[in-house]
């Protein structure tokens, strides 16, 4: 061999050890070709809500140098919304974004990876899902679906909604139509309300026309999108149905499975930014938007104390009455519940007293 | 050349050419070799507090296949903790983590970053920093010292510490030689009280000997390591002065310009793991805490109003004497007070009602 050979044979060679020895044990794992498909359960119009999937898709890329990508489907665009599930079970897509209380149908204890009526705030529940025990619980319950779950982020509290008159106790509440789904709603109905289910696109026109007489939707940032301040005066809180509702990445198994270890901790960081990222976004968004319907006219109110105290016995009847009928609802619940009670004591001294004191100055 | 070694020779540059292929204009970026050194203010002692850095360190190296690795050292095993700005600005080390508070006598603004009294919650502050506009405005401020930032984490509102006697009103606190830092010291001196500063190591046997009267040191899961509910009787809150304290990560500005795209997004993405996972952790391990500490008899405290209103006044003043006389202060000072304002208004509505309501049941 002559020495110019043998140096660039060398050369080639070394590059060679050099590619195998920086990536040993992962030639396939830094560079494989991973390319999802997600199908949200959320129009893109709720662009903090949605969005999270698009932040996800985006770190995921940036961190894996595009060779692991993610492509962003808004609700019906591949599957119907509340059909997520079904799909990421089946594999037809690889991954979801939704919301699990969506999915009660299928196992009421779904309801804890999302919120429950005078459940935890969002502080709370991403505790008690990422270190207080919550996600091996909720894993327990997707494994079923042959699907593992992750947070994907949260609202904060959301508000009371949107009411075309006041309502000043529980009297008020008689026959009232509201349209409030989900537990909110099994638990409004037991107050006496008549409650409407009615898609977030129809809202709108059945408020100004007066088919309905009060309405929930998210919050400041999503309910001025939708323009609900235009056709009702009295904006209500809080939302004691949903005080911290985590939504969730649902993502098939076996795609899960065949991941490298490198894309599997790429992958859960980045739904650990898209989950902050929502809640500081609605927490700039709110605020903000809060402002602009205040000044134009609109009138905040909190519930009275007699409609807080009944929402909360109809709430924690529901939730027992769950309980004494499903096995794995009740499993989680106790779990669920011994943490909240801890949590609500601490919350409750100086968080919660902080907040009472200094909100009010400004 | 003989058909064996064409061979060897061509699979030898068939895997080179296959490693430039799929990592094209990235060798450097997805296998470079990265070493840094991260000197924490925090000894090993504040486990959460201390282990955000744990949990960058590992998630970097776990994204990266090993090549990013971050070596951790608790404070004053490569730096004294309030040298670790100095280090990193000179570049003897990569990386710090430490609180912005604690150079407020390098850049009065640098507390903006981590809080100030009466200012935001862990949320509110989060939420400015990453979505609102105040990353870039601290990115400036540590411009100057040739250091980018990256929030760590927070421990969420603080407590109103150990006190070995109740006290009812202001006029309790007339004289109190009361353990108290920073800004909070600052505006507890103005309020009457004998400020003392005590490092942590000496504050157990300080309050033992009745050599103060008083002393705060973090919450209930931190307090309980250090034994103070030994010492005294009284556990109060708020800690006003510490309403949501951010944690930070410094890095130097030649390193961080040294690192591969791919190596930035992961580092910010395991930033916001190791952020997200401090204020989890703590929301998981103080309730626990504080069951522990009130079945030993501890009693809890809320301060007197009048005593919340003169510490209100009292920050007040603080912040506009530093605004008056500092206009890097001003100028962050102004944007903070307006996105505060917003948040307080926004935060006092739902979520400050639902806590008030909800936390008193259990």
């Amino acid at each position: 061999m002559k020495r110019r050979d043998f140096i660039r044979n060398t050369a080639i060679g070394a590059t060679a050890v050099a590619c195998s020895q920086t990536q040993t044990g992962s030639i396939a794992q830094s560079t494989k070709k991973v390319r999802w498909r997600l199908a949200s359960s959320f129009p893109r119009s709720l662009d903090t809500l949605f969005g999270s999937s698009n932040v996800l898709a985006e770190q995921v890329k940036l961190m894996t140098n595009g060779n692991f990508q993610i492509k962003v489907h808004p609700a019906g665009e591949l599957v119907p919304p509340f059909e997520v599930l079904d799909s990421v079970q089946q594999g037809s897509i690889q991954i979801a974004q939704s919301a699990s209380y969506y999915f009660i149908g299928k196992n009421p204890a779904l309801a804890f990876d999302s919120t429950v009526p005078f459940g935890m705030t969002s502080r709370q529940q991403s505790a008690w899902l990422h270190t207080g025990g919550g996600l091996e619980l909720i894993h327990e319950l997707f494994s079923d679906f042959n699907i593992i779950n992750f947070p994907a982020g949260n609202t904060g509290a959301q508000m009371g909604g949107w009411f075309k008159k006041e309502v000043h106790s529980m009297q008020d509440m008689q026959g009232l139509r509201m349209r409030i789904p989900g537990m909110g709603g099994k638990a409004m109905a037991r107050m006496g309300v008549a409650v409407q289910n009615i898609p977030g696109g129809e809202i709108y026109t059945s408020l100004e026309r007066g088919a309905i007489d009060a309405t929930e939707w998210v919050g400041p940032y999503d309910d001025e999108q939708l323009g609900l301040h235009e056709v009702a005066p009295f904006y209500y809180y809080p939302g004691w149905w949903e005080p911290g509702p985590s939504l969730s990445f649902f993502v098939n198994k076996d795609e899960w499975n065949r991941l490298p270890s490198d894309y599997k901790a790429v992958f859960k960081a980045a739904c650990r930014v898209a989950e902050a990222n929502m809640q500081a976004r609605y927490d700039t968004q709110n605020p903000q938007a809060l402002a602009r319907i205040l000044a134009k006219g609109i009138q905040l109110r909190p519930f009275a104390k007699d409609i807080l105290d009944a929402a909360f016995t109809a709430s924690q009847e529901l939730l027992e009455e769950y309980s004494s009928k499903d096995k794995s609802f009740n499993k989680v619940f106790s779990a669920w519940k011994k943490a909240k009670e801890q949590s609500f004591t601490w919350f409750g001294t100086t968080e919660a007293t902080y907040a009472g004191y200094a909100f009010s100055k400004k």
